[in-house]
């Protein structure tokens, strides 16, 4: 028999970008999802029907800025506006994935900063609080003025290799500079040496050299990421592990964007399996045998009753 | 020899939605399109680059919300924060077509009004001007804290008719209770009368009936309405006026959705001529025998003129 | 023995514009109005002096910003000041009458929006929520962002004719081509036919002349408004109907602004009778025989009540 | 031959508060007055139409607060808004008296602070500068984040009383605790000493007594106040001042409000002359014989070409 | 044994400006004080760590912006920072002294009005009120959208004086002009008159000279100030009441900056004894045998159990 | 003969933290500085004198938030308010060092995150743009809503090594995980590869362990890093390069804030040069022999210049 959350006031709905886990997380807390429609017009306008009255309620509302980003992000927009409008207590908007994150500073001249104006526009709409996991870079965070409760993915990636009898040492390998911090927490919770890959071109005109700073011959190594789309860099590093000795290689992230090339490079790569999280919605053709998905439902749905109930949700973490 | 413009803090720059449309706004003005990409990354992120310098500018950003709504919308969003983080003087939007402007109050307990939820947007994201043409409903200039420019259509369509040998005495007609206004200045121009659709059921599950209200007989009549999108109103009143007894009828709108049935309908219908404006780019297939569009890029170019020149727009109208 | 509310969190005050209806909503409700004193200086400025404690509560303020308008505005501008500053929990404005509603858009160059500009006053002052009935334009429900209730008039003034006999066939008349809409509600409601007053001038430097869309002859007509002002055109209207052969006329519409000629032309008018809500007080001299005034306050009390408990309003309309 | 101010981006606007000094003003500068029309509805809402293209133009709103406060302040506001949305460049308001200056604090519960609430909306409508004559309190300066330009008056009146022969050696003299600053100011430049007023009742229930702090006797006695409102004080004051001793009895301020009995109040008294500026109008049944007043036009004139043309304002002080 | 407060929603936060008086205040409540560290990093960066879980509450931070001025405003802001990001209900600010309250107006040009800044800088950063005690002005409570709760210092002083023989008549007096409206609501709570020391330089080049306008001889003087800053002003002061035949002099004051040359001054001056509270902490070495402090711990104590129990503030003062 | 800039809308003001580097700067520029006191009441209220109109100008203030960061940050604010109510057209903040940079992120429960809430005090003041260098993480230019130009200073540093002799082969170290973004961009510049030093625990109760992760041995090691404070991770990351192997180390970064141990440390270090800018102004007594500090005036002018004349920032990196 399953649990039963009893305050009516908790309200959780889903818009179209993970449905599925969205239903988890439901049945975590132990409500029914919301009754919302949420459509297109003929002219791909999104319309929005919010079917029960949440006056007064601790609205929270599950979805990923995801592919396609623009129509989940509206949905989203569109959404919160119906709900400040229908009276709701708070709106709490849960994006396991948020898109657009890599988008977080002017790498180039005159480039937007879309992960900030994401958040400008989710306040405008109305959010009263975020709640989001494994953010690209943690200072997304400082991009909002309303409370953020940012969750933790890795602990769920770790878990799930230290269960696993992986066939010899292992070392965790960051794909590229930017990585290496993820790469040093993966590797405290496993206990496990770390490695770099330094891609360059020697020299103008040659082509790039996958450099390995740091010992990985003989070794298990696991790749890590925070997001992984295309699977360049990954597949291309998980080759290179394996050329310069590693015994096998493994990859994990905790948001499995894998657009375009991605599900081939990772099919035709040395990757032996690639552990991904369900913060973003994987069609059947993409779940390909190499791909493990780990559930968050439990983590976020814990936090959702924890918010609710004006719990601490730090101490999900420890 | 074309014209040109003189002044290089005038810049115009187009997005996806009407790039050719913005071509002709820059002839008109006399100035080249400023340089800027626009485009996809493979999970389907926007990403934009600015080409040129525009600190200091007048930016006039030309962009209808059109379908692919919510592409077109995010690609306005994020230009206008790359713009602002570029240190443009002022953001001026150019939206021939007003997406979402239909959602305007809510009709029905829960429901979003997208359209200022839009304009909210548009401001938040730093736009400190919006430039837009015959709006679904007038209030919507008021969703703004900004100034804006509202140009008007009807007359680039009054003038198409009004050089044009209908074959007889015309009548204005209004597909629905909403739009007698926009018939009513239609007529005022064409010093014609006016009849209105009334379409009802006359008693509960029997079909309903497309009553006119006013006399068309014997009269050549003009539909006019603001948008048509799936085209079932405009062409269901048409053969309504045919059976009862116009002598034939004609069609037109400033923003050409045309979504879904949309050309079907019309080619299968009594409209003997559908007049549209280029507000929203129709693309070779929907350019049937029947559609005639009609440029509004030397309105918007003059419009852009004024603006930047600190002259008045009104005076276009007179 | 009158009902008793029992929360003393819910708190209703009146401001001078409506005094009468909000004792009636107080008495709906089940509560004492709040104390509170709203005087003026010799020199004109208003003193507000709330003589209750209401931190905490949930407040409600009855006021229509009717004639003399700008007063009753600031009147309710700095009651909201000083509720904000003497910590209530929620400030709902109740606002039968929304005074400047008719300048909702940008009709000419150069012209405010008046009615956008109080709805920002309003929200800058610290008001959380808005409280109307039949806007002018539903639009006007955007210029906010904070919750608005928008109650309906018309189903009290269709109620009043259902039970009453005409005499004969009914037809419902817009007064103007902006009206239609809101007939088309009220016919649909009494399931009666609509027309259309047509007013235009046949050619420069002869008179309008009226012409009636649709057919009315030998009928009992009903026209309907939302805001009768002077009185000009629905009197007009009334005369055309008969002189066109109505069989009588009657009048109704939500809000009696009845200003200047009013009254002495609905007096020599051929309409019968007039009907409107209490949204605006009338003084005894304006309560001819003409008019008949019916009661909101069981409809903006029960909406109180509602909000106060966090039910749905808009169940309010089924 | 007047001067004429060359550059057409400085307009100066009159609303319907102060018309005769905004002329003046508009003459000292050398510019025509904006061409516009200030209106009310037949039902007494505010209807403005400027009537020539203020596109660009820094713009100048002459507008004291005066009775009728509230449609002297919503006239103000409105033009604003008309003002921002017809781009204006600078929206810069001049209040000579700023109405409900002296609700500047919470003196007692639950009282608003309105002189900040109308600071707070004339930003909300859109104002970008506040120019104004001695404040109530200089911390209403505070009240605004936009520039503000606090010009004085105080020297206007001491050049007056400087300038003529009092017949004595004079004293200024506070009418009460709060405005012994001013008069110090006042006693500075006239290089006079100071008294001050000190009304109070000796014991419960006996009448108030006017005592004197500081040697008046015979010496010509100077009232000052900023706001001379019904007279109350003033004239016991004088009368006081006179029976203690005092040769003669001037009186003085800034801003002559003279509501209700105020004008009876000064004739029967003891002042002999009363010395006011024309911040606000006074109609001609006000301006009796022992009423002086003095322009303050030259002052706002000279402030407003500083501002157009960025030149220091503070030197005006020296 | 101690009172212990209840409800767990209540939390009460001390910073580093007066812990002695925030735990005095924990007390008169019952409770603890929160668990919070505030440390400063090597490079005086500062560091705040709350130690336990405030989601849900209304928390109080105790917080005077006494000298350094600076840093206690910094830690007060970075403490809210973190309050609002860590999901507290209300954020309720505790400000005894306010900092830089004297700079409340431009008194010259291109000067700030810092104590204008601060509080824009306390909302923005998302304090949800403000308590404080005798503002320098009060208009400083309209520098605030948010609820204030501005407490009196004044009765605790003159009820201190009014239980003391002080042996003589007494007679208030303010130390410069800004005063007498304060020295006024002292010399009623005690039934005495008052008097005024005016400063001022007789002829250029000559030293100023202390007037003293009202009469003191044979009195014992009070001299009351909000703030005693370098003590230059009132020890003058007290030395000009004794020359003028003054029986002898107190002085007294709500906050007791006490900085520079202070202690030194009035341990040499003839004022007998200086009676402050604790709004400000003062070192042992400042309090000396003339310095006396009264404790305002039981009247902010009682307005935060009133402020969280949603009663009236305002029956403090009767 | 120095050169001269002479538009005279362009102003320099310095505050109290980089005064010789904003003499600098203002050499480069070829201004004067602006005339401006800055100054400490005896209680520590800072006390800003603005000496000349700023009216109408771009007005640039520089100051480093370094060191007392809490006072630097509120002269800073001060002086922005002042600028704001004084009428500058725009308000430009130049602060070469972004104190409290590395609280950009919620690292542990209930922190703040300090760097966007003084981007938010610094917006809320009135800035108009930011000018910064090397931030600690490039998202906190995300932090802001107003344009930002986000200076490097690594190309310095990078050639002042490019241009001189180091005695052998050369490697870049990242210091931690957290730079090796920063490490990699050094390394392209100087075309060498990088290293990184993996500091961690091998068991509990264990100390932890210097491990180096890529090739030093035999070879120049340059450690860089954006900020050293106090200088512990650097110089026990320099010793463990010399115990393995390293020919010879030096360290550099942009930011020297050398906090508490930091001098001693470098003196007993292994380094053998430490390269810095003045982002912060180092005292005589931290100018050791060690310590070799490079200007970033030239840089910071020029950016002025462009800024000022709206040309592109951007082109300064090529």
């Amino acid at each position: 028999m399953p649990n039963q959350y009893l305050d009516p006031n908790l309200k959780v709905f889903t818009l179209n970008s993970n449905p599925e886990l969205a239903r988890d997380i439901a049945k975590v807390i132990g409500v029914e999802l919301g009754k919302c429609s949420v459509q297109r017009f003929s002219d791909g306008e999104i319309q929005i029907n919010i079917e029960e009255s949440i006056r007064g309620c601790d609205v929270f509302v599950i979805q990923s800025t995801s592919s396609p980003v623009n129509e989940h992000l509206m949905e989203l927009l569109i959404m919160i506006d119906a709900l400040k409008r229908a009276s709701a207590k708070t709106i709490n908007i849960v994006m396991p994935y948020y898109g657009y994150a890599r988008q977080d500073r002017k790498a180039r001249a005159r480039e937007p900063i879309t992960a900030k104006l994401t958040a400008n526009l989710l306040e405008t709409a109305g959010a009263t609080r975020v709640i989001t996991l494994d953010l690209h870079a943690p200072q997304i965070q400082g991009f909002f003025d309303i409370p953020t409760d940012h969750l933790m993915g890795v602990p769920i990636l770790a878990d799930y290799f230290d269960s696993k009898d992986l066939g010899g040492d292992i070392v965790i390998v960051s794909p590229d500079h930017g990585g290496v911090t993820r790469a040093r927490k993966m590797s405290d919770r496993l206990k496990a040496p770390i490695a770099i890959i330094d891609k360059r071109r020697p020299k103008p005109n040659v082509a790039e050299v996958m450099n390995i700073v740091g010992n990985i011959e003989g070794k298990v190594a696991i790749l890590i990421d925070d997001i992984i789309d295309t699977a360049g860099t990954i597949t291309l590093a998980a080759n290179a592990l394996v050329e310069n000795g590693a015994l096998a290689v493994y990859a994990c992230c905790t948001h499995p964007v894998l657009s375009g090339p991605a599900i081939d490079r990772i099919e035709n790569s040395k990757i032996k399996e690639l552990v991904v999280t369900n913060s973003i919605a994987l069609p059947e053709e993409k779940l390909t045998g190499k791909i493990k998905q780990l559930s968050v439902a439990a983590l976020i749905g814990e936090a959702i009753i924890r918010v609710h109930e004006d719990q601490s949700v730090s101490t999900l973490f420890d």
